[in-house]
């Protein structure tokens, strides 16, 4: 299962060190998706969070460590992502996961998160690793098991590279006219292209 | 036609101050590549070019008019690709655009100033700005003027969001098996994709 259902586990009722580690992950999560990881230092989350930097180690370790559950928390629209697509039949599983996507960045709530997770990952190796763990290990490959094919996560990876393709040019660089484009005629130009990449039903026949 | 073909024109022949510009345009794009743009100080490139700063901006101007004359020369691969695209039957655009694309990431001389451009449009809005000058302007735009079809640009940014996935996955993320997987085979799963995105004979039909 993953990491971020589990985060609270073993762990005592909602207690003022809770409220604080929560105030630290929400500075964090704020900072590493204005800044990126590279210009993100644990002092200035500390700043932000209105605490000491020792308390920030002292909760989460390195900055790294800092990014990951930051970013874990961010993630969780991963695993919306993950239950939308594996609920529902095969035949239109490319329909669900460009629509949930596209939702996602879509609302401002989440879209935060999300350029914060490609803002870092692109260029600093440490959130790429985190990346990986998170999107290949929680995300892709949860959905390549409901694949019947051979090669399940080259196809999910397939399909999830036309989705961060389309976030890149849509929502993070703003690429004419497809910024503007509206989401519902997006989603029915990407879906089939998507559906195509998981089961091949459509999209790679001449 | 393009700035880049047209860079030199009207300048006279190869001299010494032709060879300090090269070498400071040399040194941006080794900057900007592994730094980003904000990372990137006009500073930082006039002491990897062994020049004074103040002759960078005699040059160039701002770092953003250093940024783009950078990407413009590291963008000559951008014309490699329309050439590539514009250069046959339209039947086949879609693996000719995925096949150069492809070439020029796997090659470690023209991944670097792809990476820069990545790197920097992602975090920083005025490099967004140049990519959507350069990319839009110069690349898509161009394909979208071949291709029978009312909205041809927007086919032409579907298509590209496939390819810049792509990138980001196999080669700046790094997630796997997609990032060792053989190129030929990825271009094979990729190209009627592309294909469908521009000339709609392929991809779309369910």
């Amino acid at each position: 299962m993953s990491d971020i259902g589990a985060r609270r586990r073993g762990r005592p009722p909602r207690t003022e060190s809770a409220d604080t580690r929560d105030r630290i992950l929400t500075a964090a999560r704020a900072e590493f998706s204005e800044r990126g990881y590279e210009k993100t230092s644990v002092r200035g989350i500390a700043k932000a969070a209105g605490v000491d930097s020792a308390l920030v180690h002292h909760y989460f370790g390195t900055k790294e460590q800092v990014f990951e559950a930051a970013v874990e928390v961010a993630f969780a629209p991963a695993l919306k992502v993950r239950d939308s697509v594996l609920d529902g039949p095969l035949d239109n599983v490319g329909e669900r996961m460009t629509r949930t996507i596209v939702d996602l960045w879509e609302n401002p709530v989440t879209r935060t998160p999300l350029l914060a997770i490609v803002r870092s990952a692109v260029n600093n190796e440490t959130a790429a690793a985190v990346f990986r763990r998170l999107v290949s290990a929680q995300l892709l490959r949860r959905i390549a098991g409901e694949l019947d094919a051979p090669d399940a996560e080259l196809r999910a990876e397939l399909a999830a590279a036309q989705l961060v393709g389309l976030a890149m040019l849509r929502y993070v660089i703003k690429v004419e006219p497809l910024a503007s484009a509206d989401a519902e005629h997006v989603i029915a130009r990407v879906a089939p292209v998507v559906q195509g990449h998981l089961t091949g039903r459509t999209g790679t026949a001449a």
